[in-house]
């Protein structure tokens, strides 16, 4: 089958062996997939993963329970049995493998595998395109799955990417205060039309923040974060990036500051926000290639303004 | 009246100016007073406090509105009209003073004033030795004022100090499942004649807690915090120490790790665990010194295996 594969260096082939189907597992035919900072960070080096890149996808089940479905899937392949399974938090079972990131083919290629109860069926109200933003809309969702935001709260997000402008329309379908700060007026135009507040200057209302989520994937996030932030106020860390960074902790203590790190999140509601077109996505997809182009979508992916770019597989 | 003052050395003298009553305030004559490691901190120099040292204490109002109620005292003198205290976040009212710490002359002195409404009265059923624990024993239910720690909880703290000790009884009454670990098992023994559980092994049970509370002192607790810390689990930092620590950013995401700072607390519960013996605080007085040996006392206070040192006013 056809497949983009990292291997030291990200390729192309037409030839990559089908996925074997495990038991309780499904194939599914991708139809589409996108390119994810976390593709752009694993390509740099990032966690060290060897195979078929892509974990935002949409596909049809051809071999499993769910068989002709037009689905997405939860990207985190868990046993299912262990005593952090049990407790609810598969997502960080500590035998899971994750799809495109550790131990997994990814979705970049024209067949995939994960678990059965892992899948999604998607409404019919939910384009193809729409669909694979399910998987960083649910990592949006995460935020308020795990931190109970007011809808009198003060919120800022930093970080006009991709997920800062995901996060801010979740955030701000609270009811919230919201206000984004980016760099690029044109990333987030679209959000302003919306009746989303944002800013480029980011010394703006010091202290002034109850919730601060940090979408920026650097270090400069965090420091920018902090000066937002009221004492007692939340901290939410969405980006990973590599490296470590100094930082002084008595003023956590001092100012009873919580961070707290968020990742992936519940697929269903993000299926139903997009199935309400509660959130705009089609502002955000700058481009499509099909996959054989895939090593030229990754380099218009890694270009500055440029926001969501899919691989179309067929 | 006596005072001990810190101005670049620490000093007893018989001559220090009585405090000035202001409106609103009341002033106390002190009978006894704690030391605590925020004094020992600030004689190395943190956070630059120059005047008479301590916070920690009870006394006896000889001017205000409850002349001749013995009292202990919140310790941060906020505004109450600002925003920050109109949301009930006083300990962060912005022009605050503090006690001993930040801007008010403190503890160990024949005399202190503080704002009436930052006083309470003390039960007779609670001593005066008992008394001088409410100033920490509130810092210790700061926790469970914060975060919501359930009696299934497992729970760590860590560290055997003064404050770690005490955080242990507190959260041991949530019911939960907690584990000490110290370095001086002749220090918690008195807790596990109570049936709390304390080891000196830090390697054990490493991912299998749901909260660890860092109550160490230094870096190095906040590691092992984590080393112990389940994902999704929830770190409270109880204590202040200098300077700056690497720590990297992306683990904190991944395991969706929650860390919380924890500083001052409500007195009131404070009391009432006091009042009906459900903390033993006997066991954590190491000595007892009349206020003209204060700077003898600050010695024995930062001896190895020294609890608490009280200062003596009469």
């Amino acid at each position: 089958m056809q497949a983009l594969v990292f291997d030291s260096q990200l390729q192309f082939t037409r030839h990559y062996p089908m996925p074997r189907v495990a038991e309780n597992e499904s194939r599914v035919r991708v139809l589409r997939a996108g390119i994810c900072n976390t593709d752009l960070e694993i390509v740099k080096g990032y966690l060290g993963f060897r195979g078929i890149l892509g974990h935002e996808f949409v596909g049809v089940v051809e071999e499993g329970k769910m068989r002709g479905a037009r689905v997405v899937g939860d990207i985190n392949a868990s046993d299912g049995t262990c005593a952090t399974c049990a407790r609810g938090d598969e997502t960080h079972c500590p035998h899971r493998t994750t799809l495109g990131i550790v131990k997994r083919d990814g979705a970049f290629a024209d067949y995939l595998t994960l678990p059965t109860r892992n899948l999604h069926r998607v409404p019919d109200a939910v384009s193809d395109a729409h669909a694979v933003f399910v998987e960083p809309l649910a990592a949006a969702c995460e935020i308020t799955e795990r931190v109970h935001i007011k809808p009198t709260d003060r919120v800022g997000v930093i970080g006009d990417g991709k997920l800062g402008l995901l996060c801010a329309q979740v955030l701000f379908l609270t009811g919230c205060d919201l206000l984004l700060f980016g760099r690029h007026e044109k990333k987030f135009a679209f959000l302003q039309k919306r009746g989303i507040r944002a800013t480029t200057d980011a010394a703006s209302m010091p202290g002034q923040f109850d919730v601060v989520v940090d979408c920026t994937g650097n270090a400069g996030g965090f420091d920018l974060a902090r000066k937002l932030l009221r004492p007692r106020g939340t901290l939410v860390l969405k980006s990973t990036f590599h490296g470590e960074q100094a930082m002084a902790f008595a003023p956590l203590v001092i100012d009873e500051i919580t961070i707290t790190g968020s990742r992936c999140g519940p697929f269903a509601p993000a299926l139903r926000l997009l199935e309400q077109k509660l959130v705009d996505v089609d502002s955000m997809l700058s481009a499509e290639y099909p996959l054989a182009r895939g090593v030229e979508a990754f380099e218009h992916a890694r270009a500055a303004g440029v926001l969501k770019v899919h691989l179309l597989m067929n």
